[in-house]
């Protein structure tokens, strides 16, 4: 994993060198750089293209303009922020719901009408042409996709599930909520969808959700904001988080009809910090959608959507089925949940593979990205349109209270090539939706529905299109190929243990899928809920409970989780919330000592050296510390004070206005705020070069006094690095300083600043080789 | 509330003045006192006395000792520790199961037999000799529980859940989990239920859950422990605090057979901290839980418990009654949703008097206890048995199902002293068990069963019971009182809307129930699960999340939730995660400055100086500091080192081993690991007192190096509160250093030191009054 992370950030440095990397810590001046040193590149895969990412702000910078600002807001003003807030919940759950409900009726319709033809042609025998539809329709509808993705918005291919889980934690990654990806993703999921692919809706939701919340957050795109004055409160990255948290949660809840459900997995799995009224806000927002789907659903019910008709949004409901087991019964259940463990495990692993090995295909260009979701595509096509031909046909039961056979887009019983009175079985679950395949999978009641072999061919290939599909520059989500996987292996075994227990098959369908996605994705409680919401059946809760808990144990002793090898390969800087053991032994003394010098600025400092420590460096906090500080009255004589840190976004500003003292001297309240407000300092850093000073100016000064974050959290430098990084990701900061342990005249104030990167296991491994060695020996073992 | 608070606190100080308190941070000697001086008192109200209270050590101590023996753990230890935590996650879970059993065992046949000869002394028109027997039985287990609770375990009465709040944020109060305390809130809570007092054993289940919770983690009672040596790993406070999650988590799901409930419950109201491993810890106890009490009921169903039958566990089952409801359906939902928050806010507020009152009836002395406890339970028989008589017999209706009239201790319609036919719709509310009632009330496809006048009487009797049953001493619940105003106000409305609604009258009860606790408790996410789970019919989420959203809103614009009035009530000083805007005009330096001065000790200390800081203060954390450190090479002149910080309890430690150095010097490692483990230090402060020393040994000195957390965290003088106390409280501190921000020689390398006392906004604002005054025109508009 190691070598492949290295592999793609050399990759990217070569198309990238041009940009400008703020966030970097090193001096860049390869002259300076000592060996080991603790140095690190924030280079990430951001869609398939490598691209420099930064970290967020979620710390409160308490600066003298923020506090006097702060100071300043009226209660009208507060009433209006939380007003605000809850409204943009209450859009965020609205437009989620909208088009969630839209983009159900688009595939419903799309994916239905070309059903119909198809399963018409072949029920005429015209068999070839049937194959040449299906087959054509299947690559334009990923032609679609595709081209959209790699022209318009590489971000919008994948899930993105991790990245906002990364933007989440604090890092930012560019192109991930934009106008452009929040298209592509809605029209690319239709299409990629209907084009019968082995990938779902559900992830694409989650992030078309999460993008929705961000550009309300902001009142618009990039380009075309809306301006509107209640909006400056929430313009900031804390506000922000909260907001895509929301969304995450909305998505979730619309994909899987799950409200509960999305609140949890945003709490579980996506979330790096929660609060209670967050939850309470995220819950209010899944609510809202809700209610938005059951009018949806309420409209569509009178048959005026189409083909989409009754289906389509409950995936499946059991609540008809009344559950009864025993003891007995818990030991194919335990047993379905350690195969479900193992194939998570597994999968995990091959996908793994499969994802660097696209990497490189994708590096290779445009034309690239396309052949491989067209072969695909083509793959799948003939996969699904020629197996069906290799199931014999069934009579239909007729003790059983379904159509059968069905010639429609939906249905249980799927005539296909088989004479009146039978059908096809294999057909009924390659010749529908992902969405009705897994309904016709979970369905009850209907123990000799599906043949032994019928199910494991559908089994394999839905291993096969489960490992190669996901990777292709299409909006993909990875619940649903878990889920077919998943239902087909507890079905079949439910088959193979045939009598020996009173579980329905149908419900060994659902603990199977249920068994392979905690295999795999390692949730527990939310994966838990959204399965009770999904089946509507409570009295499944304590076997579906056990289910996931073997399997995630299982599954954990393999390798880490999905999202978490996804994150890891597209070398995103996630920050787990748990130290590795061996950084006990490790100070943040020995960090900085490890690290480039560190860059000062005074508290009334000099334009010219201003400006050169900005183009000279890609740092981007300073520590400010003032100088032979003169002794006071009461006050022992100090020779540094600790002003704070100041933001390169805040320099970059106050040069951009030109706010300059001709003296060397500290500036009054009322000059500073005739001159800024809190919202000119609350813009994201620009390039400094476009700045130009005339010799004159350069020579003035700046007072950082007024733009100085006062209240910055400090460690001490016997600080392990353990504790310090629990510090930093708890409290959610960008910039940490080191203090020293000493006091005396002449030791400065500050002795380093740590950033994400800084505290990141690999990069300290890196710097630190003889850790690495020692890892081996006590590392692993200290498990949770 | 703040005079009660502090009339509290003097009743308490006058009670314990012998008893030493190592927690607070004032010299306790009045001349050195300034005014205004940030002092603190830890009192607070323990069951139904005032005793002193310390805080846990939560945050990591890594001194030379600890971690010599953490990095000599083998990973044979790693394992056995993580196997040990996840059995006693299992054993608590197994051991909640079966108490909750027996518990429900216990009350349905001791209340279900008195029940009986009532109903049959009633029905023979021997109604002066069934008042008798009901009160006089009523009175004689009231008689039991009070009893228990007054002599033997104070501390076990009420619901517990306040203080397991405070437990889990740090605050440890004396004898709350005790063997006393668990065997008195076991009996207690079966006597109190079974008298038909208006409680719940709902949260005492929560309580008792704990307990064992607590017992497994140190293997026993504080006296008789089970010294086994695997368990040394899991006796610290972090550990402790995991395993009550766990149990509280338990104790919901026992007392609802709600496990995903329960595990949110004890995410969203009773823990301050979580991570998510413990997500999937305490799902797994309370899965324990569930498969437990489903053996058991299973054991049950077959006649084998006596009177307990089929009913008892699940409260309510509507999972039959299909939901239909529209877009006009919501305006009465919010209209309960908007009652409910009215009423929860009126109930927390009365309540709160209610319980002042009592404080000071408790005050009293154990007799006032017992007969405060004996009349209200004598007025809750009085009212149970004779209300019914003002009720007209209704005739059965035969198009209903269930068995009517009915004269055995559970049904829904009691013949009561009705002829053959009839039944009392009053007597099946009042003449049943609380659990018997509330399904009663809940009765779904029932719309004539209940005439409004009957609902209007229990409504109004059970406001009357819910306000002044809640703090006697008994073991009593918050729960089952509200459920059950809550659905007479629901079905009451729903009789009121007639026939405009199309949802059952039980469902609005059930909605009530939801409503009132939503505007009372104020949970969201989490009362709807348990609802969910509870009633067993997931069509009723979007309702109940409406309904939830809106009662909490209504209530939360009154007064805070009934656990924290309860928490303030006692003077428990509970940390909110959420700073007090005005605490960001205020720095961690102005703190320090109110604060008595600060005790230093140096790394090399003399044995008579640590004996004297030892006894002239009641710290119970000392920074360590070395004095004249000498320059070497490379490193500035340095005049003061921070070392970190030592606590009280491994001085006291050190002192009783005698542990002394003749001369001023460094200890060598083999000295101190050949008398010391960590284990010693693991243990509470004893009193300093108890050391005898003599001349000699108290000239000696003793290394204090080995024995410091040289990790401690610290912020800078600059900081604000409001930013400290996110710091604090985000990692679970004990002690916070304050750092100066100047350097220069002869500054002392720490300005002060902080604790949960110094950080409450209580005694912050009694130090600063100025604050104070100001908190009026902004604090309360900061709203989140």
């Amino acid at each position: 994993m190691e070598e492949e992370a290295a592999n793609l950030r050399v990759d990217g440095e070569d198309e990238d060198e041009q940009e400008h990397d703020p966030e970097q810590n090193s001096l860049h001046q390869p002259l300076l750089r000592r060996s080991p040193t603790l140095t690190s590149n924030p280079m990430a895969m951001i869609g398939a293209k490598v691209s420099h990412i930064e970290s967020l702000d979620y710390e409160m910078y308490e600066d003298d303009l923020f506090m006097h600002d702060w100071r300043s807001r009226s209660s009208v003003q507060v009433f209006q922020y939380v007003v605000l807030k809850w409204t943009l919940a209450f859009l965020v759950g609205l437009l989620t719901g909208v088009v969630a409900s839209l983009i159900n009726l688009a595939i419903e319709n799309i994916a239905g009408w070309k059903m119909l033809v198809v399963g018409e042609l072949v029920l005429k025998e015209r068999y070839f042409t049937g194959f040449a539809y299906f087959t054509g329709a299947n690559l334009a509808l990923t032609l679609v996709a595709a081209a959209l993705c790699v022209q318009f918005a590489p971000t919008a291919a994948g899930p993105g599930i991790p990245e906002i889980k990364a933007y989440l934690n604090g890092v930012d990654t560019p192109n991930m909520f934009g106008v452009p990806t929040l298209i592509v993703k809605i029209i690319g999921s239709i299409a990629a969808v209907s084009a019968g692919l082995d990938l779902g809706k559900e992830g694409p939701l989650v992030h078309i959700a999460s993008c929705i919340a961000y550009l309300l957050g902001q009142g618009g795109s990039d380009k075309h904001k809306l301006n509107w004055r209640w909006l400056r409160y929430v313009k900031n990255d804390r506000d922000r988080r909260d907001l895509i948290t929301c969304g995450a949660s909305s998505g979730v809840c619309a994909a899987f009809r799950s409200p509960v459900g999305g609140v949890l997995f945003a709490l579980e799995e996506v979330a790096s910090w929660w609060r209670s009224a967050l939850l309470w806000r995220t819950f209010f927002s899944t609510a809202v959608v809700v209610v938005v789907l059951r009018a949806f659903m309420e409209y569509c019910d009178s048959g005026r959507c189409g083909l989409f008709g009754r289906g389509g949004l409950i995936l499946f409901d059991v609540s008809g089925v009344i559950v009864r087991y025993h003891f007995m019964d818990l030991l194919p259940v335990a047993v379905i949940g350690i195969i479900g463990g193992v194939l998570g495990g597994l999968y995990n692993h091959l996908l793994h593979k499969v994802l660097r090995v696209y990497s490189i295909i994708n590096e290779k260009g445009r034309m690239a990205k396309l052949l491989l979701s067209l072969s695909v595509s083509l793959f799948t096509s003939v996969c699904l349109y020629t197996l069906p031909f290799l199931a014999s046909c069934s009579p239909c039961d007729p003790s059983i209270d379904a159509a059968c056979p069905t010639t429609g887009q939906s249905g249980n019983f799927k005539q296909f090539n088989c004479p009146d009175g039978y059908y096809n079985d294999l057909a009924s679950l390659l010749h529908a939706t992902n969405d009705d395949a897994v309904r016709n999978i979970f369905s009850t009641s209907t123990p000799t529905e599906f043949r032994p072999l019928s199910l494991l061919i559908f089994f394999l290939l839905y291993c096969i299109l489960g490992l190669f599909t996901f990777g292709i520059a299409v909006p993909s989500g990875l619940f649903l190929p878990i889920i077919l996987m998943g239902s087909a292996y507890g079905r079949l075994l439910a088959l193979a243990i045939g009598s020996f227990t009173s579980i329905d098959q149908g419900l060994y369908a659902v603990l199977g899928a249920a068994a392979l996605m905690a295999g795999s994705m390692r949730m527990t409680v939310s994966l838990c809920v959204i399965f009770l919401e999904l089946t509507n059946n409570l009295s499944l809760l304590p076997i579906t409970m056990l289910v996931l808990l073997i399997s995630k144990t299982v599954g954990d002793s393999f390798n880490p989780s999905i999202y978490e090898i996804i994150l890891e390969l597209k070398g995103l800087p996630f920050l787990d919330a748990k130290p590795e053991p061996w950084m006990r032994n490790l100070t943040v003394g020995d960090l900085a000592a490890a690290k480039p010098t560190l860059v000062c600025l005074q508290g009334i400092e000099k334009v010219s050296k201003v400006v050169e420590v900005l183009k000279s460096t890609l740092h981007n906090g300073f520590p400010v510390v003032d100088q032979e500080f003169p002794s006071t009255a009461g006050v022992p004589a100090a020779t540094t004070e600790l002003n704070g840190v100041i933001l390169r976004a805040h320099l970059i500003a106050v040069l951009r206005k030109k706010w300059f003292l001709t003296g060397k001297r500290r500036a009054q309240d009322w000059e500073i705020r005739e001159r800024f407000t809190s919202e000119d300092l609350a813009e994201k850093a620009s390039n400094v070069d476009e700045i130009v000073l005339t010799e004159e100016e350069k020579e003035m000064y700046i007072d950082l006094h007024p733009f100085t974050n006062n209240t910055p959290y400090t460690v001490v430098e016997t600080m392990s690095v353990a504790k310090a990084l629990v510090l930093f990701r708890e409290l959610a900061l960008r910039h940490l300083l080191i203090v020293p342990k000493y006091q005396g005249a002449g030791i400065s104030p500050v002795v380093g600043i740590l950033t994400r990167q800084d505290l990141r296991a690999h990069n300290i491994m890196n710097a630190f080789p003889n850790i690495a060695k020692k890892r081996g020996e006590k590392g692993r073992n200290h498990g949770s």
